[in-house]
């Protein structure tokens, strides 16, 4: 039997878990700083719990689990019939995979209320699963990284969130563009030029424009027979980035907010004190989420690649499970796009690259014991070190080091032993060494 | 609609991943220094992977995934009637759920084989699925820790695991206990006895010595028809616990080798320099589980709580799926039961308890622009800290304080602003003092 992998599915080897963690350390480093504790929710969720909440779409792509014992009890077979898989899913099934971790962590705080006081700052870093087509970078399974705060409207936490952005992108020396809006804005936008009762499918439509430029966005508002009088002001107005020059077309309440919301969330941040830049953008739009406020999106700069990071404000998180004005502000970290970008930009440090440190290789039988010494001397030094665990040729030890990609090669034979030291062959520059293992531990200690 | 969470599924709440992340933290460390780097696999694997590897019992427990789009399309409706529950299974599914570490182990050795080089060593921290009857401490879904070499039949291994063993239980302050025994005495001990043909059988009675004690193990043996006096030599050589006693006993080459294999890895291990006891005791057993070789378990002192590791050394690890002669040996860590264990003695560090570090709690309007730059400037000193999102009661800030967990409440009012400084008051001790953000560094940093 060949063993095979589902489809959508990835093994990591141990290089690219090691780059992974570098960046979710950095990520969970700054989780830390700013307060957001971790939290964790189960990978199985109700399916009551998960339908009904990311569309019909959603709910086609949500993986479900068929019921454990007899399954086939519980099913109707006129249904099976008559093909009625709806209903015949709900019988079989009572279970489904998480698909963000947005709808966990509503769920969530609503089941553990007792224990939680609002503001209540989380983060959480799990895998989710979609039942989407694979494709180049996109797969069923993958990881998410959310920052969110629940049960306070108060927009020093947009801020503050966008700080988190720039402390972590700045800690992996990946340049990003932040880009912000604020929906009430785009709302006040669209009443000005009369189509503010086509706010979601409008929304949906200035969506594409990464995708379809300024020109593909106009086109299919006018194939879809709006106005061509209220479209161009509809362009004109999300073509100015100076918050200040759209005050005078906001006509309602809603719009003039969105003014002040931004003006207060830019006085809290100090945008000069940010390493990266932070443009205001009134084209970013943020489809169709349930943001209500603030939106916000990340880029890289210099390298062709969709959003690596976006989130805002939505009002009502937890209303859907029946717990009323909790509000919540929060952001999301592409991880694997940020891998294929600092993969792409080389920004990975090298020593990841050298992905094992020393191996011991012992040339003789009696010098075994003393091989086994040495490594657990390196060890208790906290120098990480393995042992080529039998007596073999040097060739064979060397190209064994060589090949799983050891930084240095610490030999033991029987002047060595003799000695009490150890022959430390670097494997770039080829130099060798007779070291006691008090010059080891001087060389290599906190590597 | 009240919201609620599978049987056998849970929500960590902050303090809780906080304490199981002290728990990871430390095994992970110990297993870089070690050299088994980690490994990832999906959680979904093939149902053809899975199946058949965990007995009937194990194929019953594996959760499987419902197949997207139309599965009644593949659905034979006579199957559904006649109530053929393996075949509609295979009908409606091509996916389960991760069941252990080992099995998707062994398939990513075979798939990834051209990226490894023998000896292979890995580490893997992952969630795994069971549908197992829930019940205290035991869940649906838990961690498992995992610390394998694969492709060598070096007993250098098995010392360096139990050294393992005892490093991550020394750094953990949890004493314990190791054992170790290795089947091929076991094997031994049953052909001086004259049993060997019930090896299979003898071996899981035997393990269940913990549960129903020697008197219980051997009532049950007399159950199954043994002879008596076969009997009463097996339970005299098991109760031996001097290697060197059973030595006379050994008849074939294979408890030979045993006795060969146990001596030659205590020789590596220097068992003086161990932290933790290691003692060989015959009696240990592992039931059903593929150990050919040595095999261990850990056990905590001072509490009652069964195994809180175990391993051993498995022959022909990957000839499930086609590869020949790749031997194994590795150890797993319990982690949701020493998390118990832990809990139960008290070994958590108090740091962890205190849930969070510095709440900057502001008082007026005037001063909040100087402590969002106070927040800013302690995090850019890496001290974690918070701030009270709004201008509130000094008491309600105070209260939200304590009800979270913070160590200290940093209070800036006018007083503080016009000085530059704050007003850091001890949650425990209540002293408060007035502090420049240069003592607060200094006192602080890298908490």
């Amino acid at each position: 039997m060949k063993p095979s992998l589902p489809k959508g599915t990835r093994d990591f080897l141990p290089i690219e878990i090691k780059k992974r963690e570098f960046i979710f350390d950095k990520i969970r480093y700054y989780f830390r700083l700013f307060g957001y504790d971790p939290i964790e929710t189960p990978a199985m969720e109700s399916l009551e719990t998960l339908m009904g909440k990311y569309g019909d779409e959603g709910d086609r792509l949500l993986f479900k689990i068929l019921n454990n014992g007899d399954f086939l009890a519980g099913l109707d077979k006129e249904d099976v019939s008559s093909g009625n898989l709806s209903k015949v899913t709900r019988q079989l099934s009572k279970r489904g995979l998480r698909y963000d971790l947005t709808v966990p962590f509503a769920r969530y705080i609503v089941m553990n209320r007792q224990h939680i006081k609002f503001p209540f700052k989380r983060s959480a870093i799990q895998p989710v699963w979609r039942a989407d087509k694979p494709q180049k970078g996109r797969y069923q399974e993958f990881f998410q990284c959310d920052a969110d705060v629940a049960g306070s409207t108060s927009l020093y936490y947009e801020a503050e969130l966008i700080r988190l952005y720039d402390s972590v992108f700045d800690a992996l020396q990946l340049p990003v563009i932040i880009r912000c809006n604020n929906r009430k804005i785009l709302f006040g936008i669209m009443e000005s030029a009369g189509l503010a009762e086509y706010f979601q499918t409008i929304t949906v439509v200035i969506d594409k424009l990464d995708k379809i430029g300024i020109e593909g966005v106009t086109s299919e508002l006018k194939a879809r027979g709006y106005e061509e009088e209220k479209i161009n002001i509809l362009i004109n107005l999300i073509s100015k980035n100076e918050i200040q020059e759209l005050v005078s077309y906001m006509i309602s309440e809603t719009g003039k907010q969105g003014i002040d919301e931004m003006n207060e969330i830019l006085a809290y941040l100090g945008r000069e004190t940010l390493t990266n830049k932070l443009i205001f953008d009134p084209t970013l739009a943020r489809g169709l989420s349930y943001y209500t406020g603030c939106i916000l999106e990340v880029n890289a700069v210099g390298v062709q690649m969709g959003s690596i990071g976006g989130g805002g404000r939505y009002d009502n998180l937890t209303a859907i499970f029946g717990l009323k004005d909790v509000s919540g502000v929060g952001i999301s970290f592409g991880v694997e796009r940020i891998y294929d970008v600092m993969e792409e930009l080389k920004l990975f440090p090298d020593e990841i690259n050298k992905s094992k440190n020393i191996l011991i290789a012992c040339l003789d039988r009696e010098s075994f014991s003393f091989a086994i010494e040495v490594v657990n001397k390196l060890r208790s030094l906290n120098i990480p070190c393995d042992l080529y665990p039998d007596i073999a040729k040097l060739q064979k030890q060397m190209s064994y080091a060589n090949d799983v990609g050891f930084a240095k090669v610490g030999l033991i034979g029987e002047e060595e032993r003799t000695q009490r030291k150890v022959s430390v062959k670097d494997m770039d520059s080829g130099k060798q060494e007779l070291m006691s293992l008090e010059d080891m531990m001087q060389k290599f200690k906190c590597v």
